[in-house]
């Protein structure tokens, strides 16, 4: 059982892993940190916290882990304010969707690699709110966590104990091959998704064509509902894959442009229905 | 009241106007004819029809409306064959996804324009059998006519009717502004999912990709589990529109890779926004 585990950033992420820890009896004690005071009152209402942190130096002070649920741009920053104010060996570890710049540059924040372990958790939703917290958001879903040379087994193991612990899979990556995986079926895709809204928009009847737009649209461009604070980052800190990621799918898109620029109803036939059989493979929520 | 409606092809579409109008008191009898026996026997099991017509000619005969909701690519020929045996003054209409070739060869089919009446309900699933039929899809969901200057008023309100009776909210619109609008919303997104799957699984680690793929690729990809027998033709029939549509989400999609290629954060940022914005004024299940 961790003592003390202070969240930074009790969001949708954040606080779900909240109430997922408490509710199986994985912490003592869980002290919440964030910008906006209202939401971490509805933190501590929903029973997700314990307390409210009023400084980064209270959210550090004897925490025996400290859980970065912030956007991914300001996690760098925030480990190095929190360092000063943190036990020596306190784990920190994170929920960043791209990892690959992002673990390095925490080992650095943090002074050692020894104690900082890189996780994430592939969940969540266009919502990003303590509102939209549930302890169950995590039970059968994927954890990826990227230890490095630096990682001392011990950190590795207690921050496994607590994802299984909140019903994720773990497993073990490296934190390039996660970008690489990730830009493919989340960072990319995201593109995609507002590409395809913004070209609608942007076009003379946008407007008539939207309204006009069902379910499936609705569930196309779901994710283009996601924050831009967010997925603006995440998309340039893992750029040169989401940009491969983007040309591969630049490719997929022109063979199938191709085919109907020809009316080959059989080529298109063979191509969609390759694509439906590839996707009986999809992960989570297929 | 409509006396005798016979519907061609009970599957998602069909069954579910079937349920629908039947609950409403629309009809008096519902005959069902399709290609697959144990559909249509799932379909009299379920309440969606009365009988089974063994042949064409059998779901002709003395039928007052025919509701097409047969594959687009198939729905000329089937007007071809139902001519002889039904009534002078059978009214003719679809439910297909594009109109504006569609309508005046089944107008040329039907021998008159007057009886024939395009119409397209934006509603529906990837799932396309008459096992997910349900009597409330329709309702709030909007209906599209597309009369021309032939179809006979009385036509247009006796489907008008019929629709409205099954709780959409009907309206009538040029059938080649329909088809633009639909490229926009629905044809070329289809094919965008399909080629996002394709790229991934195309690509070296794609099964690792996809197996790590979580709600958000299930989302953005869920309508590539379409039947590629109806989007084929769907997309072919409509091909003009639909390649101009895949063009604008290409420039859209470069303005987006530019953004990231430069390592713009608030380009990115306002692009994103842009999108999110608009994507809130998307019609159903948004």
């Amino acid at each position: 059982m961790v003592e003390r585990l202070s969240i930074i950033g009790v969001g949708l992420i954040g606080g779900s892993f909240a109430l997922a820890a408490r509710r199986a009896g994985l912490v003592r004690e869980i002290v919440g940190y964030g910008r906006r005071a209202a939401n971490l009152q509805l933190a501590r209402e929903r029973g997700a916290i314990d307390r409210i942190a009023a400084t980064v130096g209270e959210a550090a002070d004897g925490a025996d882990v400290i859980l970065l649920a912030a956007p991914v741009g300001v996690c760098v920053a925030l480990a190095r304010e929190l360092r000063p104010h943190a036990p020596a060996d306190a784990v920190l570890t994170d929920v960043g969707s791209v990892k690959g710049g992002l673990v390095p540059a925490l080992e650095h924040a943090w002074g050692t690699g020894a104690w900082v372990v890189g996780a994430h958790p592939i969940a969540g939703s266009e919502q990003t709110t303590v509102a939209a917290a549930r302890a169950d958001l995590f039970i059968g879903r994927r954890c990826v966590l990227t230890p490095t040379a630096a990682t001392r087994p011990a950190a590795v193991a207690l921050v496994r104990g607590l994802w299984e612990g909140v019903g994720a899979r773990v497993e073990e990556m490296d934190a390039h091959r996660h970008d690489e995986l990730l830009a493919r079926v989340s960072h990319a895709p995201h593109v995609v998704a507002y590409a395809l809204v913004d070209a609608v928009a942007a076009w003379a009847h946008g407007a008539d064509a939207l309204a006009h737009a069902g379910t499936g649209f609705a569930d196309t461009t779901r994710v283009a509902g996601s924050a831009p604070e967010l997925w603006r980052d995440i998309v340039l800190a893992n750029a040169p894959a989401v940009r491969a990621a983007l040309a591969e799918f630049g490719v997929a898109l022109a063979t199938f442009d191709d085919a109907i620029a020809r009316g080959d109803g059989p080529a298109l036939d063979a191509l969609m229905g390759r694509a439906r059989t590839a996707r009986e493979r999809v992960g989570g929520g297929a």
